[in-house]
């Protein structure tokens, strides 16, 4: 008996991860491809992507409960994956976490389909909902764990709250892969605000 | 003769200008009405709102070349005006500025209306671009003159560009009023980002 929800698996010897993975990896490519063929969102159903892939419905539900969370699945493989931390200081989580910014807002705009995807996401409330709570969450909780932690090892004022630091960090790589697309997103951005962040705008040599 | 673009006005002495101005601001206050009860912004013709109005058709082209521009002007009309800036220093100047996008972001989550006609303006790259040009540029515009005088007076760094720092101020607030609809927007904030930025996010401790 399987667990509620879970639904029994069938035609294979016990769990078989690395042959699921290779379904769910095709499907998604299949989701891709069709993509930038030019079908529309809303014209993606399960079944037509069942054809394409050459897979039965079935197959597609019991790793998806629909095509909501599949499409999100979809965003995140043209993503780049969850950067790595070094962990060597508060500058240097905050670089690497505002490169990965940097780069997938690069990718964003070098790449029609993503930016398409992106787009038609955020006008279906519920693919929205999914794709905040399975990407953008996580990563804004990363971004707070790093904060945690340079409080800790006093690298981090401490009289402001964790939440308004985050988005004062985030800020200025969201404002220009999201809000203005025609910014620049120079090499060593991600450098350049975090030092200036950590120091403060007023003249450097007030400070020294 | 009048110069070509502006057309011939009638049926009063001379250029009325207090009198035009009352048209428009009835003009604007239709279309506010009628975005109140419920019509979307798609079927507002010229025709409709000439007609809620109790204008002719011409009277409203005089004023406005299209729906595009007369959308524009209904929502900055509903938008706070923009901010009178004390001068005083560049921490004074930052934070009026600030404080005007937070009553910003506050006004658009209370009004439903001016909630939904962002979002549909959005939609149409015609009238964004209106409302960019007239609106979020001029802003964008006077946040850099306040830099510029802050870097002359020796109040900010000159290492670091100036349309980057303008990211660093503004995006804070951007990512509140714009990109987390939940977020807090409490009294003071302005003060508090203003500050922690001049300062910078290193411990307090460290500078003192």
């Amino acid at each position: 008996m399987s667990p509620a929800g879970t639904g029994p698996r069938q035609g294979g010897p016990a769990r078989g991860r690395p042959r699921s993975e290779a379904v769910e990896r095709a499907v998604v490519e299949g989701v891709m491809e069709l993509l930038e063929d030019g079908v529309p969102l809303a014209e993606l159903s399960i079944e037509r992507i069942a054809r394409t892939v050459g897979v039965g419905k079935a197959t597609i539900y019991r790793r998806w409960s629909g095509k909501e969370e599949l499409f999100v699945d979809v965003v995140r493989a043209a993503e780049p994956p969850d950067p790595e931390l070094p962990g060597t200081s508060l500058r240097d989580d905050l670089v690497v976490l505002l490169e990965s910014l940097r780069r997938r807002g690069l990718a964003n705009r070098a790449s029609a389909i993503l930016h398409n995807v992106h787009a038609q996401m955020k006008s279906s409330p519920r693919i929205w909902a999914a794709y905040h709570d399975t990407v953008v969450l996580p990563r804004r909780r990363l971004g707070l764990e790093v904060l945690r932690r340079g409080r800790e090892n006093g690298e981090l004022r401490a009289d402001v709250d964790m939440e308004l630091l985050n988005d004062i960090i985030v800020g200025p790589l969201l404002v220009r892969t999201v809000l203005r697309p025609d910014a620049d997103l120079p090499e060593g951005l991600a450098e350049q605000v975090v030092d200036t962040l950590l120091q403060g705008l007023r003249p450097v040599s007030r400070h020294a």
